[in-house]
């Protein structure tokens, strides 16, 4: 379906429940907050199946709206959620029971009844946008603002690959809206966790350069990680440091998982280096500018 | 003058010198680069006078348009300058030679003789955006490109608080004309001098934390800046570190100038605590979230 139909689809129907993948991200928890807030303004019942993984920055968007206990919805709707496989773990389900997913990944499974499946979008959010759009004419500041989360998360307050025009066009919409876009980057990406900007100085400080400064090979022990008080929570994309520096081509992060003897390398690369073929010469794989390997030797030395 | 009335008026004229202003950023040179290359694709003559300060990230864009020894123009513009005080050094006048002048800054002084000023916008790349646009009702993706460099600088990739409903939608017909932002975002958002990531690194890694991590207070010495190798072009905004990790409501930076004994001390904080009144009890000012006075003391201990 397109987004005019799904939105004549919920128009014709009601009481959703919605819910969100595992390790929820800003995309599917804004999707979520935003979906059901536009759908309440619309004068439907609907609400967000608990998610026990969703982080403190997003919770406030969510919360209010987890479905109470022994709601019994009609329809289940899942958002940014490609494969069952990455339902939350108190949905665990083939997929046939949900009513309708909406989605941009292109690995999507098709595994629900109805799918609203567009894979030009660089975030969920902005399907959630046109959706709402049709079924009620306007968005509500409160529903802008969790649809910015969604589309300024997922593509890295804009500056991520994936961005595309569209992506502006409906942030554009979103501010016209109301939703308050100075806080929300302020909290999000202008702000760190202690931990994390202590474990990134300690990557950085560790950091070796070989090849006039060509290559970066950052190392993570599980004792860096415990001094600098950051749980698994603070690593999301740790391995992009080294390749963030001026002159790096090919950035090699080897990290401790439990302790010595089990560690995880990644490697990040510019196009000019295959990171692909270098990660499968080590029995790993991935992309050309992203892969990685597992090693069973010291991190360190 | 508005947009509209400030295309006309470049239709009616030829043979243009673009001026910049010093210590160039992002918006001034891609603001350069934008008009220069569309006013000579609407058959204009223009170019832009040679930026000694222009540093290498936005060369490629303004160099291969510097006026050639014995240029002789018809009329001279200023783009994204406030103030006479603010003309490069080779441009000492007091701005009556100045024909048109475009800009956003709400301290513009009106030097010249015709501005096309409008502060709403949050870069002065959206002002050329729409001056194109009336002028030739169309934007290459030439142009395109140095528009969005302007626009995206000054906003800090769209996560400034300056950042509005305008800036994104102008970004959004930005990358539909062509603007290559992917390459753009990662040269300029997604890059780091090696240097630069070191100084922060010693600067995290020193600094202290007071009143339950509300509190930051940073130390940069000259020995720091001489071990990572870093000169004042690395040093932009460094004071913004502090007040980018959760919990602190007040940043206070410390930086030795030439040597011990003379200090910078640069407050930000959050509109919870005046910066400036902090300020004004040292004998310096500002604004409520980011102040700062002059020290006359060692930055160590």
């Amino acid at each position: 379906m397109n987004s005019i139909e799904t939105a004549r689809w919920l128009s014709e129907r009601d009481n959703f429940l919605i819910i969100t993948h595992r390790r929820p991200d800003g995309d599917t928890l804004g999707c979520a907050a935003g979906l059901v807030q536009g759908l309440k303004e619309a004068g439907k019942t609907a609400f967000i199946l608990f998610n026990s993984e969703a982080t403190a920055r997003y919770l406030p968007y969510v919360q209010k709206h987890w479905a109470p206990d022994g709601y019994k919805p009609s329809y289940i709707i899942a958002v940014d959620i490609a494969s069952p496989g990455l339902f939350p773990g108190n949905w665990q389900s083939d997929g046939s029971d949900i009513a309708l997913c909406i989605d941009h990944h292109p690995s999507n499974t098709g595994y629900a009844q109805a799918t609203c499946l567009d894979i030009e979008k660089a975030s969920c959010g902005e399907i959630i946008y046109e959706i709402l759009s049709a079924l009620s004419g306007r968005i509500s500041a409160i529903t802008a603002a969790a649809l910015y989360v969604a589309v300024s998360t997922d593509t890295g307050c804009f500056a991520y690959s994936n961005t595309n025009a569209g992506a502006h066009h409906v942030a554009g919409a979103l501010v016209d809206a109301g939703a308050p876009i100075g806080e929300i980057n302020k909290a999000i990406f202008r702000t760190k966790a202690k931990s994390r900007i202590l474990i990134e100085a300690m990557i950085i400080t560790g950091m070796e350069f070989y090849y006039d400064g060509a290559v970066a090979i950052a190392t993570i022990t599980c004792d860096m990680m415990k001094n600098a008080g950051a749980s698994e929570n603070e690593m999301d994309d740790i391995a992009a440091i080294s390749n963030s520096i001026e002159g790096v081509i090919a950035g090699i992060t080897i990290r401790e998982l439990t302790g010595p003897g089990d560690c995880k390398v990644s490697i990040r690369t510019t196009p000019l280096v295959n990171a692909n073929l270098l990660a499968s010469k080590f029995g790993g794989g991935g992309h050309v500018t992203a892969s990685g390997f597992s090693l069973n030797a010291s991190a360190e030395g």
